[in-house]
């Protein structure tokens, strides 16, 4: 139920390190929930743009999120730097899962695991569509 | 399996207008996803503060966020003012979940569902405790 | 030098309230500095969606943002609701500077004064150019 | 008048690499005009929590925001990274001006000039207080 809580680094195959701002953290004094969020949207972002190569201007064909999740086990603050990780899950004809976790500096336990769901659609019509074969390939090459 | 879009305003027992802003839309012309879930936190703080009645500075027991969930359903677009809807869903010995639908201007059906987990704990220790009793009266009523 | 200190509310001819949120206030319990710029933006752009009935996405003129000043008097804090007032300062040929104070609950001192300057531009070539007259009109009708 | 448009990185002892984010563009397809101010604190708050070495929850005296400027000069948009720059103005006995300087990628005239005045005050009373000296020193280290 919770094997989240096992997942490590070592079992995401996309990292990127992301910078937390001042304004991030609420008066609590740590991350803002919503900025969790956030980090999230920054790796599926960064991944999307990198290994995917995806312009959301140019293509034809693009991304848009159906679901988000977020799982909120340690709090995070700022000036921390976090390392968002992801790898793709199920993967379905025209929407892809994925899987996220978030550490904070020198801690192997997420401080946050989640998912995020991009759906495919055809930008002139907005209406879903099959994950183009290209974007296919790189997608399966980051499942775990 | 998706009963979810068959929400209703009617359903929620709370409801809260929210304005957007101008930054809240993002290059693609639509509210960010990341402010969905600033709106899903938005009723849920109103909720807090207002019939829960919860002061974050003072009270020795406050709920902090373990899960949250959001689908996107249709989109949303500064100006429009949304409404977000809340009622309290599976409660259990030191947690809440709610339930959130959020309806743009002038749509019966919800552009974002989803929910919100909180979990009480003790200030100093930030460890679990039990819904205080006064709490969960005002929650139960919130159940539909 | 610091007459904006004796700004009130009556020398200003439009006024809109703006909602804040739980995430502007920052961990020292306030709303976050960058959280005025961002009341300053929302009156600017009501201003300019309401009398001055610009479309961003239609319009082949619209004014863009050359420089914003803000003064800070006062701490607000979520979850008050505040007034931001706005009035028509020097005009040019091509921009316009909005004088902008604004104030907390029951308040009648400014919590923040600044202002905002605006210059037209043909949205092809993003060169400014003279303010429409239609829009001049507008303007001026909001000079104290 | 304005010789700010000829500041150029080597003007400024201090430097600092923001990353941008996606939602910090607004449906133009550039970085919203808050999130200059948004560049502008985190220059100043690495700056003092870099060189001046200020922790807000520890130490009894702080400084706090009291005017803000920005000046558009030119576009920048996410993906971009910048660069922010900071060298100290004028001092005063209680206050300083940060004159800051923001630099897109691979361009050597600033997208954005401005500058950030802080008041330095007793945390418990937030009444001004004359910049302490180990503060002071850091400060004219840096100014130019």
């Amino acid at each position: 139920m919770t094997e989240y809580l096992d997942w490590r680094k070592e079992d995401f195959p996309f990292h990127t390190r992301v910078e937390t701002r001042w304004g991030d953290n609420d008066m609590l004094g740590h991350l803002n929930n919503v900025v969790y969020n956030r980090l999230i949207e920054t790796v599926v972002v960064r991944f999307t743009m990198g290994p995917l190569d995806i312009d959301w201007q140019r293509d034809p064909c693009y991304p848009i999120v159906i679901e988000s999740l977020c799982r909120f086990h340690q709090q995070l603050s700022f000036p921390e730097t976090v390392t968002a990780c992801l790898r793709a899950g199920r993967t379905g004809g025209s929407s892809v899962t994925y899987e996220i976790a978030i550490f904070g500096e020198d801690n192997e336990r997420p401080a946050s695991t989640g998912h995020f769901v991009h759906v495919f659609v055809n930008k002139e019509t907005q209406s879903s569509m099959p994950i183009p074969e290209a974007y296919r390939k790189v997608i399966e090459a980051y499942q775990r």
